[in-house]
């Protein structure tokens, strides 16, 4: 009963079986092999855009800071959301790999950050050159950290916003593929038919091991990103590791099948948790992830039975929910690796614990 | 009738005779001649402490960063006030000088930071280790950025506060003197007494040409201070420049007598407009700056006759004033240099104008 | 005949086998699964040492920064060898990770860097404190860029020197274990029975795929490790992915049997390679490298034969040799995958090309 | 008898009454008032070129740092003198101030550094990007830190070999004015038309208080600037300070009467000490520094008979030159405050001593 997160997951076979195929014999080193170029043109074909320049890291922390690093100066700042990755779990990262530039998180309680929210931010800010710091940038996850996908439509009226203050738009993806499978469209409309610029491609949560990938559909932008990652000591001597996770997760549709399973998974679990009374869901899954308020009780409960999920920031509780004092938010995530039968298991023990709970009261 | 800031007036006379007089013959290098220890030694006589460190630097800017620098680390926060300079006018010098450490302001529509919204702020963030970053340090300005300074006992709350979560204390006093005569009482008891570990001690908005000290309240703190002032290009050669301002702004209460003045001026001006029906006082002047809301009209009429004051943030607005379309939301600060006829003439300015506004409604 | 770099092969079958065995199931993410603590477990044992701490990073560059982020502050200095990989082949990672320290190339033309040059180095510069940048550190690499090793004498001796002078001692062991089985003793006489004080502990090169790791002898050093490698992005989500690999390395002596088979393929090299009037060994390896001047004919016919191997710098060129005009200075690599017959091809082709031209002239 | 630095005597009385002068009344802030413009018209005047750009700062180490953050980015690197002021005593500013990048001095014994000596650099250097940094500036120093200064020819010679290598060229003129008169030529002359890109040109040792610009004579390449200064703290508030200062050393030629009078003391001392059959004279005055060997004894008497100077790094002694055990190697500068019967008393003690030295030997 594993809910805990998609990074606890291992790599699946496919991806494994290729990096073990491409272990074999020599290859270049720092990403000039083989399984890295092919790496690459696969991600040209699925985004349809040959023209486009992808890099290899190791995490998602990396990928959004050194694509930041690409768009912004180190006097400038960056505009997300209250609740992105990249304002609270990133530590100082992107201070750090950006040389110095902001992260001005927007606060609100609308789980998205919306076109209109960075309008209102990008018109209330006096441009006093040089002694504030210029926004340039704006990053928006997807699918985000409380489990919604941004449609196309939004992301276009966010493209237009941005175009319109002159900033830069990047799409943090360490969990894009749940959200493409979630808008059934193509990576190609998902992203820069749509006015993304930059993408870290997160593969490591939906399915590999370790393999983060950074596109820039506009190659004029990446320039600087090789002495970016090199200097940050990114640049690992082994490319093919890279080169062989990615051709095998994308091979077959391999990753769309991986991403639509996490997400029918999460899908289930909101529409079965719907029933439970006690229960709430705070946020619905739109891709993989779905946030529900419970009783504390029951949650001590779940964990005492095995169960494993956190608990939640409770500042990314939607408008119309508060906290009773004996409940908590907590969330819960499906992996490409999640089994009906744990999540049978978890419904049953809270359906057994829910019982217990209304005929002792 | 210049209301623009107090950086606009040069030295006053007794700090520029003073510089002329160090000027004279020879003497030792990067802070260590005579008149930098005799600064020093006037820093500690006035606030009655032996024990603390004294390094002249020549920005607020830099005095507040490199105060910062040495009490965080570079994966650790700040947090400071909505409005604070240190959030909003100095560029991204925050994270470039404290090496990428993260500022965060708290926004609120209470005019000053309270201990309130330091603990409520520390009670809502979760300590995820290394993933957050870490608060460990407040920074207060006194007096304030709209005008307003912090009591003896507010000070003291918030100390009480940062103890608790085991945070350092900052106070940026680009305006300290201002608040030290408003609050009337000593030096000592509105800093380290009431438990603040560092200030920037500014002379340069207050009488000084170009002079800022950082005061340790803890020596200890201030082990690393040499070298972050070093290589960020602030050790000045010729050092006496530093000495000999503080020495001629300090000696015989010269500094307080020009921030008793300053201040005067601000009070007389809150209490002249307040007659004035169509101008609201925002916030009065607990110091030597005030900020009202006034018709654009009436603005645009006053800097056709020479008037200097600058147009604020909106977002600085206490909760119970809102602009008008056609009103503006205006700073006025007086200075050492301020003087009474400016302060009538912008009075008669406006009385004409306002007089002629009614008549003509 | 691929003799480029031991960073072309893959990792050994063992270390790919526990990976495959690693990947099952779920585990804590972060580093805190039960791969890696083992993987600590038997970083300890090796070096036997129970209350060392070990951190796992993506590569050397990381390693070696990271490391010596924890040992200097930003305006201190790092003495090493002018050859040093930190000093030629790390970008400007070393300022960038330590947060603005500088590197030190000590240049000669001894091979190694001897207790000798540190302390002649320490004893020539004045110590003009803030305006110099003092020095806190010496890093030497085992085996180190021209395939030399430091014998037990020798780290003792610069040990001395270190602490005479206050200098803490870094060691980049990108091919520590080829320096291990050839001086024949054990890991923790080699290291920090020696006075190293960290360790830079390097598989890639070595047999794993991607996986270094950082070793502080003394734990009080390692505080502000984590913090270093969550904001350099270097805290990889499914740590398991190092702790596996380290483990398979480590598991019965299999580190130890890959870098035997590593320099004896490289000491049966410089000895069939010195039968051979056309080549001069440069320097033998004591390690899995050796250098060797030849002919350049010589060198683009192995290359059109198919034989990978790098030209290499001059200026590590031992003192007693200069490059004549049709001369090269090249660098030959054996790793755990080197083969005998590759081995006896290349000499093969040489013996075939050195005849002709001795025939031919 | 004060010959330690330039720095140790105050400012020009000019310069003082012309501070004093923009001292009255209200001005602009942040450098937009009128001395601060009129100061840049004067720069462009003597410099002979409209379209140049000039900034204000506090320190030679800023000027130096936050040109170079205007020409290299973080991963490259600025070769310099080995006796650079930017590489020796600047602590790690240069690393700090210009986001990482990495300063590389070239050791030789010639003095001065020279078109070969970098042309051999460049040549001996391979370009592996991006595992090397790539060299893309060059700093000297004019006139440098053992008394030497530039001829037009040399520097032409040196920009050569910088566009020969796509290297801008930045020259430190901490003490360019000396070097003027010292060459007889215009300061365009010497500078752009020589093919200088960026000049620190240094008023604070010349005879100003503290005042330092940032000159570019292509434009084009200061646009970074104004962002650097911020952040690193050096936008002065009250910038009438700094305008004042070059308005009053730049009039009337005053800047090059101070300069001359330093040089001619200096050049009067080398004649004389070089009568002096104790002394031997390392490097003469080119500017206003010479550099003798003396017998430790006698620097012992002249400094108990109150004479102050400073002993010289030893690795600046000429090649001819070494030092016996009882002798030192010290630097005597004479600035624009400098008098004849300083150097007078000097000499006396010297004849006196070393008569005393004869007639007991």
């Amino acid at each position: 009963m594993n809910f805990g997160s998609d990074n606890l997951s291992g790599a699946s076979q496919q991806v494994m079986d290729t990096l073990l195929e491409a272990n074999n014999g020599y290859a270049a080193g720092y990403g000039d092999d083989e399984w890295s170029k092919q790496a690459v043109d696969e991600i040209r074909r699925v985004f349809e855009k040959d023209d486009l320049e992808a890099f290899f890291v190791t995490t998602g922390t990396v990928a959004n800071c050194l694509s930041l690093a690409c768009l912004v100066r180190p006097w400038q700042s960056i505009i997300c959301n209250g609740t992105a990755h990249l304002a609270t779990d990133e530590s100082t990262a992107p201070e750090f790999l950006t040389g110095g530039a902001r992260v001005v998180p927007i606060i609100h309680q609308d789980g998205k950050l919306s076109a209109r929210h960075i309008e209102e931010h990008m018109e209330s800010i006096e441009d006093d050159c040089p002694h504030n710091s210029e926004v340039a940038a704006v990053s928006i996850t997807q699918s985000n950290e409380i489990g919604l996908a941004y449609s196309i439509e939004e992301i276009q009226a966010i493209s237009k916003v941005c175009k319109r203050f002159n900033l830069k738009l990047h799409m943090d993806g360490a969990r894009f593929t749940n959200a493409l499978v979630s808008q059934g469209c193509t990576a190609a409309e998902l992203t820069w038919k749509a006015g993304v610029d930059v993408l870290s491609f997160g593969a490591s949560k939906c399915g590999a091991l370790c393999a983060e990938a950074v596109i820039f559909f506009d190659k004029k932008l990446s320039t600087d990103f090789i002495h970016h990652r090199k200097r940050s000591g990114q640049l690992v001597s082994k490319g093919r590791m890279f080169g062989a996770q990615f051709v095998g997760w994308l091979r077959d549709d391999h990753w769309l099948e991986l991403a639509r399973h996490a997400n029918e998974q999460a899908a289930l679990l909101t529409t079965e948790l719907n029933q439970i009374d006690d229960i709430e869901i705070a946020w619905s899954a739109e891709a993989n992830q779905l946030f529900v308020v419970m009783p504390k009780a029951l949650a001590e409960q779940l964990r005492a039975a095995g169960a494993k999920f956190y608990n939640w920031d409770q500042q990314a509780l939607p408008p119309h929910l508060t906290l009773a004092d004996d409940q908590c938010f907590v969330r819960l995530v499906c992996s490409f690796a999640s089994l009906d039968q744990d999540r049978e298991a978890l419904l049953d023990n809270i359906r057994h614990y829910t019982n217990k709970m209304t005929a002792s009261s």
